[in-house]
């Protein structure tokens, strides 16, 4: 439940931006929780996407991510109309895996909606077992966000 | 607009049950429209699945469905908590189509929430175009439901 | 199940645009049927976020609108990272409702992916009984859209 | 990241059980990973609506919760008809919160296909600041899974 607004490491990139919708409020008048996980998601779809590994472009690599874990914390609630942005930065890499940091603004006055992790592990395509992350994915992160080092 | 609040026809064929959940209400406190289309979809899905043609089956037969034209009518909101029993016949076939008539209702009082059709048309797995409806599954649904004939 | 592509009758406003997110693909690798709800939804909350009636707008002028119906044709499937433009045109005035044009396109090609209709009722937020559409309303949408004049 | 699978503490409740719907499959042809914060969150309602503190009902007493953090594991995915086990325990209080562990399992075979932890802040009704847990709220639950102690 730590904070992840630390001004060391890569560079957070802020790759995806989301109106709320009214579909993604519930009854208390806010943002379903559930839903960052969504945007969240979509935050990692388009990180990858700009730096060339689509969903598409890594299933012709071979290869493909699943999520093994994922934390957030909730700091406000976003309401209908709301702009979002979200940011996103890949901050440690294991062997078979790779965890991002993820952070959801609301754009209007920069305020921290939600921030938590994403670790995703890379499996191939036709055995579905973990493989060693490919170095050329790790090296166009690298050059994306401005480096690798872990911030731990 | 009409209803599908009829006597005559095939007997409606209560498939699947769900209590509304917080996530599927919005900041207006009912469940928001749009989910209703994944519980019909469940309720065609759960119709099939009973009478043999679970999607993974159809998938064996060579076959699937895809959804064409859908539409539904909204009578009274749904709230947290409330059951929904949700009800399918199929009322009318095409060459390559045919189409269910869909209920939901309030499990507490049977009181009507939404109603409306949705019409599948089946599609040839290896080709991707659509192919009449086959025989024996047309077959299964009335023996399902208690007969075919159109109630138009 | 007829065309709603028409030249006659006002213009299409296209007011929302989406890329496609992993999570609204289902297994059959395209965008679920029912989330264009969503997406139409969406279209109908920013047409009229544009003319001044935003969801709370309309609140602090003691109205809000339900969807009394709603009837899409699928024309073709959205993939992941399509690009999507919702357009809207409010083509019918009844006395407590009117009723929307909604299409879906894809951005790349223009090709339509999904067209139908919405209607929405007018209902009192106090009373919660259906109200006129009230007249300020309509001429909002007639100059935004350029006219008002019913397409049938 | 570690397995929250122990014997010791107070017993999971079964409290919630959902077959899997086709709107909740994703293109990778299992179920996306932000659905399981419905299906938990569907557990901690279902929860608390067996004890007595169901949505209205705690708005009847002047309280709701708001979820602080939530962090799932994954351990196996879950595919079209599978049938879900959710299961909760409350394992930690602390001043103005408390703390559920909850268990996704595939009812078929019991293999565990999610778990982690969410985090809800009581807040009051009418100033929205957080209040101290309710010690009726607090024994209600140790009622329902036998015992409170927590499992750290």
């Amino acid at each position: 439940m730590e904070s992840t607004d630390r001004d060391d490491g890569p560079a957070f990139q802020s790759v995806f931006e989301n109106r709320v919708r009214f579909a993604e409020t519930d009854l208390q008048g806010i943002v379903f929780y559930g839903e960052y996980f969504t945007f969240q998601d979509e935050a990692v779809t388009e990180f990858f996407r700009q730096i060339g590994y689509g969903f598409e472009e890594m299933i012709d690599r071979g290869w493909q991510t699943h999520v093994a874990n994922t934390e957030l914390n909730y700091r406000e609630g976003a309401e209908l109309g709301d702009v979002i942005e979200n940011e996103l930065r890949v901050v440690e890499f294991g062997t078979a895996s790779f965890t991002s940091e993820y952070r959801a603004r609301r754009k209007d006055d920069s305020s921290l909606l939600a921030d938590g992790t994403v670790t995703h592990v890379a499996v191939d395509l036709e055995t579905d077992e973990t493989i060693p992350v490919p170095d050329e994915f790790r090296e166009a992160i690298a050059a994306f966000q401005g480096g690798l080092e872990s911030i731990e």
